[in-house]
């Protein structure tokens, strides 16, 4: 029950986090900036960094930890290898219309583009996620792949999705930095710096949070072997049967189930989570 | 024998990188800008970047990966645990001094303080550190402090360190970002801020490499039970008795033996590592 609570407020924390981080990016472009529009000026300029925040983090970030959330154990292991590449695919598109916008207000105003460091290694963040995208459906979603495969894959899937998540951060954080120096907004600390250097503290709360919850060994989906032990069938539809299997893993009426099932699925679980 | 291998080439990767940077770094300050004084000026400035590469970035690396080092696995943990603290409490001397040539500069040529997001996470980034220093000695370098608090303590440690570890490389991406920016060398792409975009994506390879080495559980050092095992005294300077020892973990006469010693290793060890 006490691991249970400490997951619900790192959980809750961290999507509060998430959530004003994006309501900040909204209040920056919409009352301080341009607005949002797709006319190749600044308004479009500014879907750049709302749709960085809203689906390259906010969303990365949720596709991390969604096989932590134990409302979802009652869910087949299949079910959620799609919510987590779906997640990610999403992330991806709208970074790449993120990435469109920029290059549309670039080439309008005959500003050059790929100069600064964040542009650097924002493509090859870009870049390498796709990669992560395609190598992950590969290994994970199509059935023919060898098990032997997946889990000697799996330690570079993990680090890998951990290492981009926090780099896209960093390059988050070096575009605010990038866009209230060129805004002139900097040297004289109007209330825009400000509000938006909490931005980028939030975001650093975020990343911090998610990375947390993701590298809780004790916080891990219980493998498929420990879970058919609770109930027989581990579809998501089939929530008649699961529910009471869920409340023993989650309500916590058995104070030592969340922590204990995970722990018993340590060895299990490697090749395939 | 093929875990030590990756283990090296992994270890010679990231020293390559981390040295690398440190060359570029100082090549910046003394080719492309204003060489290194204590003068007030902008050769003071360039302290900053020079000491926070070589200190805050490189030396914190080294030290978050000693323990991996089957070269040092001779030495006693209290030995190995000095070295691991004295490496970090140099980078933060370094860190501090390199804060004080920044305020210096910025002083002498009334610049203000504190408005960046660099500066905001930079300082959130050295109190926490010499937080972890504080609280790190504290738990394992007292003796007095109970076996069952550093156990409990180990997990916020080990993220702590390694969070603040990649915080600090994203601080310094902004940093060069902003320097660049401040010094008009990013529109028209100089190779100044070609040279500059490299030193950053050096520090990322270093930082991905470390992060890699210090995440994989194989390559942990064994704990003091297992090295009992395989010799009679763990102190450094008894290298006549714990050299067979250590041939046997680390050149790899016996094939199975870097991986195997690390695997039997990890429950014991988790209370205090």
């Amino acid at each position: 029950m006490e691991a249970f609570r400490w997951f619900v407020a790192a959980l809750c924390a961290a999507a509060l986090a998430g959530l004003v981080s994006i309501i900040f990016v909204l209040v920056w472009v919409l009352h301080y900036r341009e607005g949002l529009a797709w006319d190749g000026g600044s308004a479009e300029f500014n879907w750049h960094p709302v749709l960085m925040v809203i689906g390259f983090i906010f969303l990365q970030g949720i596709a991390i930890i969604i096989y932590r959330l134990p409302w979802t154990w009652q869910c087949s292991k299949l079910t959620m290898k799609f919510i987590h590449a779906g997640l990610n695919l999403l992330a991806f598109i709208l970074a790449v219309v993120s990435l469109v916008a920029v290059f549309d207000y670039h080439n309008a105003a005959s500003i050059p583009n790929m100069y600064s460091l964040h542009s650097w290694l924002g493509l090859v963040a870009v870049i390498l996620y796709c990669l992560q995208l395609v190598l992950g459906v590969g290994m994970y979603l199509i059935p023919i792949t060898p098990v032997s495969w997946r889990a000697a894959f799996m330690p570079l899937h993990v680090y890998g999705g951990l290492l981009l998540f926090a780099s896209v951060i960093a390059v988050a954080l070096m575009g605010i930095t990038e866009k209230l120096i060129f805004a002139q907004k900097y040297s004289s600390s109007p209330p825009e710096a400000i509000f938006v250097n909490v931005l980028g503290l939030l975001l650093v709360v975020f990343g911090a949070l998610i990375l947390w919850i993701a590298t809780r060994t004790s916080w891990k989906r219980p493998s498929d072997q420990i879970l058919h032990t609770l109930h027989t069938n581990g579809d998501c539809e089939d929530n008649s049967k699961v529910g009471p299997a869920m409340s023993q893993l989650s309500d916590g009426t058995d104070a030592g189930t969340f922590g204990d099932v995970r722990k018993r699925n340590n060895k299990l679980d490697d090749q395939d989570n």
